[in-house]
């Protein structure tokens, strides 16, 4: 006879397929589970807004609770409305109303086993604060029986919780009947009503003071909770994938299910949400601190676990990722082991955007060069090859070498291909704007003489052509395949390679993505999809000639080398260095190609000053998922595009006294 | 003899013209105001993170209110650092020290006049909470002598404070020893070091229990402030102007000048910073809550005042807004008391960004409609005619009218004009992807029957020049002409008439549009210069050919009227309002046009789904000013694309119940 696991995998794929549980494998598995405290996680993979599609998914899995007689059945944060909803609840009421309903209508249909629903939830109209709460129902024997409410809002990166959401003054389960009049005066002991688990949402088990150097809040809900002598700690959270934050995640639980000699089950969101790719990875510690169990990453499950007879199921940890917390303190260009998670955060990213936004196929412009090619590849493996169409775009400066790269590439994936030339309307266009230019030459002085308009134009053509099937084909999206490095220097088109509907690559620096062809080379079921020669020729837009070559002029001699490059972008984003800095300190590049000091004041000049006139184009990039611990992404990182005259070099107190006085002299 | 405005008005010039004061207007001043109690209100305009050019400014202000003898002068919030600085703070921590540096080399050269100055002021590092304050230092005799912080932070639509920010957690004045060590702990009575000024900053003013219906804090700053007796409350804000907010703004400041018995000298930034247009209109109310001074709006200015003995002057509020809250209940085609506020409102948007970015010149598309016809007079307004080329591009649909309105227009208005046909280029283009359409179709089902791709090659062929233009002249960006009413509804062309370097009008509906151009002929200087035929024709693109009419498509056909979709917006976002209500409420068109119910059905279907497809476009719009008091900016507004299936019309408790019957049987 099959194991629960074994059972519960049957399960899983039947219900990903939408098809019926056969009843031997109900009862079988009800024999091993009912009434024995076992919990079901739900690590359920939701569409922000969408709450009938949400809540038929929780239905189901409430409806299977039951059938299998577990105490239990535990969704993510907000799992309802799909987390983040942001904005959304504030400027359309009508669906915080309509979570509400659905919340009434999920506790009708549940019975002996008890839900935890993540929901928005009103507040008084007139209370102090926000609108709303996020909160957890808990429903059982068709009511809804008490509500658990977040006491810790994430207001940094992505997260911006506390635009619409007020704390919770009070942690753990209040009654039912506060459902959207609760408010301080009302307040009760909480143990009262539901003593055997210590319930929690996403952050309010992220402030542990003994765990982090630094807390971001005062309360510490886990500790708060602890005092009422829980047997079972849960948290309900929806946390998405960065890079390192998988191994801080691991330590962290583990920490606090050892510290307070407490299992912990925690149950995590699944898939993407625009810009965030969330895990899963749903998991429980035992009251040691150890794992016992965890869900699959990337991947919505229902994983059974027993926290205090410590059962439950490690599914494997995404390869190369270890255990141990293993903060980064230097940048390396050893990527290897978040690589894996690197190619299921973005195939997530993708799938979810398209599915859920209702797009089915893309089309990309094939150059040859590396962020086109892994751009395919990922494109090819999160929607299917049949659905990506790649455009070999040659121009005059195109080489053969990169017309065949990208010919082979496409064969080798399977997508569809075909070359277009883009010479026409290079030339028509041209020709239009010479005209054009000597008539506003007349008027308008300060006219470049080497300018990038041939190049643009070439770009622009391209995405002219890759937005044409977009707008003749449906359900097509093209896609924008500027990587991170060049971003931060502004090196893409606008209107041109940095216009899509997407942007898979967009937090993928140049060296990571080097390494990446490789592993995907080495890890994909079709081995070296990737031509060699795209791995190691050098990128280039090929847009211009180099004069002093007379060839495509190499990127890195138009920027500086992406080593050095990336390295300036990891210890901005993860150290915060400042200029100073960032001189004083030996580059990994130093360490193999010595510099000199004026080579590596430029280079450093160089980056400030792209970056602050980068600002922009970074305001107007497609969604794109968000995979480092740091980002560009708009969503993660603001800054006022007016702000491109920062002095990143800093200045000495004598120096402001010097400017000073002779300002007022 | 002039009197003291007249004397401070040439002063203000010369400072705007970067001129020495003469020594007898100082000495005149000094006569009048020396040490009398007299308070200067410097109403500056900061660049975001270029600290040294907000020091220098501040600086001057200090030598002069030195130099006069006054009491007193107070900047706006953040003044050096700029407000909004957003997550820059974050990542360039570097600009956080360079702050502090300048508030201490500006202490240096404070003498008798207390100078409140607003800064960014780090946290201890391993202190619980976010990083930093939102401070003000109090500057006198060479030193910093107190520190006042923001206790409370907004954190909704614009404003994000509250992700670096840690809210204070006393109100009033601590000692200057605090400086970047400041906890719980270190908090003194206030009232010890400074009392005859109560100090708050910005949103600290924006919480009075009883002029509020519904507070968004429970604190209440000024109230507690209250407790110490101060003589006089001010209040350094960064407030920008929002439609309906000055007559809230006055009504609130004089509210709490009464109820308190104690002036209020409100001084606010003035200038954009990106999205946010900031009015500067700051201003007393004296202990009777009646106006007495009122600074210019949209200027840079020094306000002396001397509130105790009711001595100001009150500057004339913009045209049209009265000082009644006049909240504003129901949609109404009556814009004109807001049409100079939203002219000034764009204007210093517009020139702000460019001049903050160091753009010079502008170039756009005149098609002859009411959008791009706006946006040239804004923009020949705002950097000057001869920074603008206007350039008509039609098409083989463009007809002669369009053409000769465009030139009208252009000559009118003074601004470089020229004609510059697409038509090769759309031949070309449309060459170019037939043939690629046919091989796609080979592979790919779904082509279209009709498609908006000819309309599209036009839009985009015409962005291509305008970008051509950008890359060809130096300082020079292309204008995004989309408006409010069409960005609703998605239409607006990707790369094409919604993508430009700024998007002066995408925060203005339709209708208020077709008021303004009226306006801006009757006041602007130069009369009538938008051509009546302009105003007066239906609004269309141009881009295809109505099938029925065999004329150009008209707007209104392809969407629906402009004043119903334009209520629909303001029921939206001002009410709230969702589906159902929208289709209970009698709209104005109605009143005038009875329409039928599946009419009114088919529009608002029309408005959910196309609001729903455009949340993408949202995402992707260049900077624009925000004019009304909700926007779909994505500084202002953020909803997750992938929730396009939202189901707006909400849904019934047993419709709830049968749904997830059938989903379980």
């Amino acid at each position: 006879m099959k194991n629960l696991y074994e059972l519960a995998e049957i399960v899983d794929k039947r219900f990903s397929h939408g098809e019926e549980i056969p009843e031997n494998i109900i009862e079988n598995i009800r024999s091993i589970v009912c009434n024995k405290g076992y919990i079901g996680m739900a690590q359920i993979n939701p569409i922000a807004g969408n709450i009938e599609y949400n809540a038929k998914k929780i239905a189901k899995y409430i409806k299977y609770s039951n059938q299998i007689g577990l105490d239990m059945v535990v969704f993510p944060e907000l799992a309802l409305m799909g987390y983040p909803i942001e904005d959304t609840i504030d400027r359309h009421p009508i669906i915080v109303e309509e979570n509400i309903k659905w919340l009434r209508g999920l506790a009708k249909i549940t019975k002996e086993t008890t839900a935890l629903v993540g929901f928005v939830e009103p507040r008084k109209s007139n209370a102090e604060g926000k609108k709303y709460y996020n909160s957890v129902g808990i429903l059982k024997n068709g009511k809804i029986v008490g509500i658990v409410r977040k006491s810790l809002l994430p207001n940094y990166s992505e997260f911006n919780d506390y635009r619409y959401i007020e704390p919770s003054p009070v942690v753990g389960v209040q009654p039912a009947n506060t459902l959207g009049v609760f408010d301080k005066e009302s307040v009760v002991n909480q143990s009262k009503i539901f003593d055997t688990y210590g319930i929690s949402i996403c952050e309010d088990c992220w402030n542990n003071k003994e765990f982090f150097d630094k807390n971001l809040y005062e309360k510490d809900p886990i500790e708060e909770l602890y005092q009422d002598g829980p047997e079972i700690f849960i948290n309900c959270s929806a946390s998405p994938t960065r890079a390192k934050k998988e191994q801080l995640k691991h330590n962290m639980l583990s920490f606090i299910a050892k510290k307070y000699k407490t299992p912990i089950v925690y149950v995590n969101q699944v898939g993407a949400i625009d810009n965030s790719s969330f895990d899963g990875s749903s998991r429980v510690f035992n009251s040691n601190g150890e794992l016992i169990a965890r869900a699959k990453s990337f991947e919505e499950q229902f994983l059974i676990v027993n926290p205090k007879e410590n059962i439950g199921k490690i599914y494997p940890l995404t390869k190369g990722l270890d255990k141990s917390l293993n903060e980064q303190k230097v940048f390396t260009l050893e990527y290897e082991s978040d690589l894996e998670r690197t190619y299921k955060t973005i195939i997530q990213g993708i799938r979810d955007y398209f599915k859920k936004c209702g797009f089915k196929r893309a089309v990309l412009g094939l150059s040859g060069g590396l962020d086109s090619t892994v751009c395919a590849v990922l494109l090819a493996d999160a929607i299917g090859k049949e659905n990506v169409f790649g455009i070999s775009m040659p121009s005059h400066i195109t080489s053969k070498e990169s017309k065949s790269d990208a010919e082979q590439l496409a064969k080798n994936l399977g997508i569809n291909f075909t070359e277009a030339t883009i010479r026409p309307m290079i030339d028509t266009t041209s020709e239009c704007l010479k005209q054009l230019f000597s008539t506003v030459e007349k008027k308008w002085d300060g006219r470049y003489t080497t300018s990038f308009t041939p190049d643009n134009i070439q770009a622009r053509s391209r995405a002219m052509f890759l937005w044409g099937i977009s707008n003749e084909f449906s359900s097509c999206i093209p896609i924008a395949t500027s990587d991170k490095s060049e971003l931060y220097m502004g090196y893409a088109t606008i209107n041109g390679d940095m216009s899509g509907g997407f942007a898979p690559i967009a937090d993928v620096p140049k060296t990571k993505l080097f390494a990446f062809a490789r592993w995907m080379n080495e890890n994909r079921e079709e081995k070296n999809a990737i031509p060699e020669a795209i791995i190691l020729k050098k990128p280039g837009a090929e847009l211009a000639i180099d004069p002093k070559t007379g060839k495509p002029l190499i990127a890195e001699d138009a920027l500086m080398p992406y080593e050095f490059l990336d390295e300036i972008i990891w210890r901005v984003e993860n150290k915060n260095e400042g200029y100073k800095a960032l001189l004083d300190t030996t580059f990994v590049y130093e360490t193999h190609n010595p510099i000199s000091k004026e080579q590596k004041i430029e280079w450093l000049d160089k980056f400030f000053r792209r970056m602050s006139t980068a600002l922009y184009k970074w305001s107007i990039l497609p969604p794109s998922v968000i995979v480092e611990s740091r980002s560009i992404n708009k969503y993660d990182y603001r800054q006022p595009i007016t702000s491109s005259r920062i002095n990143y070099k800093g200045i000495d107190d004598s120096e402001v006294e010097s400017i000073l006085a002779k300002e007022l002299n």
